[in-house]
């Protein structure tokens, strides 16, 4: 009746696949341990990154909300105790609200048995059905936070590269990555909110731009699905957020010029930012160091780690 | 001094991929014959399908036009004699001016030698220098028929799917194909206008919609990449000019109902249409039966092919 489970954070959009594109990292994620009661449901403890800011209402906290939600789905009249071990920042544009949303669901359906009801695959394309019961349990919880947003629950849920085909059945393709392909992510310490930075995205884009996006995001697919770097250098290329977002991110151009000079195949801003990923054909401390670097005197935190292979699992 | 090329047709836009994906088909395509000249250039013969409306006069025929554009970019001082055997029809929605072009400039490399001047490669990304070189001078006369769109013109060059990646400089993608994969193209005798077929189009699309369209397309190539015939199944899926050309089209929606049903993995709109294309697992003659009969009383043409393997080539 009581159990844990570990989601990796994860990088939204990988450039050009807004809202449609998301990559796991290993090595960094949210733990949530949750425990099933017949009385009121709580949040225990929070510990790790940023704990203090995470709501300690259970109606208000992601992975509460989505342990609850799991539940309920599957028919099972229990309320969650959750404590949640965060390794992620709130507002890193990481992925934080999803692995703990994601960690919090899935810690759920360990609690209270191993299976999954056949009838949460009913919507679930080709999706197995206990990712598709994870993810659409993380949905409801992260559309309280950020809005209704696939590209960082998916990967945190099936790991390495996933493309949310689509969101309404859920319909998440796991892509193959190459073994040795690692990132860099700089986070440096200013705060930037998903809302502020979905607000600043233009409303209406010209349609040749949105033909080049979409060529762009196919491209990066195959490169990944074949270990390309040149392709993967050539087409991860956002034309659609980075423009803008990257205003609100200090010192951005010069890490991304020092990224790509140190070797990366690929950079641009992480989810809504402000983290800064690259991506490296093998894990790379001399491009991690270039990219700090670059920051100057604006102080960060650098994570370099592989893809993460595996999405949430047990702990 | 005298060569003779084919170029295979091919569907632009594969659906989703609107200007971004083309697929080359095997088995039909146009013929060209190009002889180089120190004379005046002109188009000595016209043979094959729709052959009396195709323009004689060599400034306006764009395989004479793509032929010497070809010679030009390479520096070489000479004028083309040209003749055509035209498998496609002129405004099918087969790729038939960007075969014709193709074949043409690819004929006019072959008559005044077999290698292409490096400089002919400069803005060529990853795609070989001799490829690019005929995408550019295909790409010159093509915009003076129907715009400047690389959709057809990548397949007929590099064979089965290719994603344009971009336009300028250009750079285009080969996507392995499942060995065995096929199409079944039927044209109904009506004519569309490539121009009409653009104009029909909206010209602003909402982002939402954009997002699902990039979801689909980048989900499309994985689908070939990995031969996998579900996930092509529900990713062929084009919100954007489906809806509004399918109306041109007569018993598009019977037709397309009727290969689904036989068993094809999807169904849409080739280029600007007429032409509806479905793809199947296998060559299908029983599908292709199954769209015939769907046509009911309209008149149709019927080509059901492998996907070539192989874009243009020298006969």
């Amino acid at each position: 009746m009581k159990a844990t489970a570990f989601a990796p954070g994860s990088i939204g959009n990988v450039g050009p696949g807004f809202d449609v594109l998301g990559l796991a990292v290993e090595g960094i994620g949210d733990r949530v341990t949750v425990e099933l009661t017949d009385g009121e449901a709580r949040v225990d403890a929070i510990t790790g990154r940023d704990g203090e800011l995470v709501p300690r209402d259970p109606a208000k906290n992601v992975a509460s909300i989505a342990a609850a939600a799991w539940l309920r789905n599957a028919g099972v009249n229990k309320r969650v105790i959750v404590s949640i071990d965060k390794g992620l920042a709130l507002a890193g544009g990481m992925g934080g609200s999803a692995a703990s949303a994601v960690a919090g669901a899935f810690a759920a359906s360990l609690a209270c048995s191993a299976g999954v009801p056949p009838a949460l695959g009913r919507k679930a394309g080709e999706t197995p059905a206990l990712h598709v019961s994870i993810m659409a349990a993380a949905l409801e919880a992260e559309s309280q936070v950020s809005g209704r947003h696939l590209d960082n629950i998916a990967p945190s849920v099936v790991g390495g590269l996933a493309i949310v085909r689509c969101g309404d059945p859920i319909d998440v393709v796991p892509v193959r990555v190459p073994e040795r392909w690692a990132v860099v992510l700089i986070t440096p310490r200013v705060r930037i909110e998903t809302k502020a930075a979905r607000a600043i995205l233009p409303t209406e884009w010209p349609t040749e731009s949105w033909i080049q996006q979409m060529a762009n995001t196919s491209a990066m697919v195959y490169a990944f699905a074949t270990g390309d770097g040149d392709l993967l250098r050539r087409s991860l290329d956002d034309r659609y957020a980075e423009p803008l977002r990257s205003r609100l991110i200090p010192r951005f151009r010069e890490v991304k010029r020092a990224a790509l000079d140190a070797g990366a195949i690929g950079c641009s801003i992480s989810g809504s930012g402000p983290t800064i990923f690259a991506i490296t054909i093998e894990v790379d401390h001399h491009c991690a160091s270039a990219m700090k670097k670059a920051m100057h005197e604006i102080e960060s935190d650098l994570h370099v780690a592989p893809i993460a292979k595996q999405g949430v699992r047990r702990v």
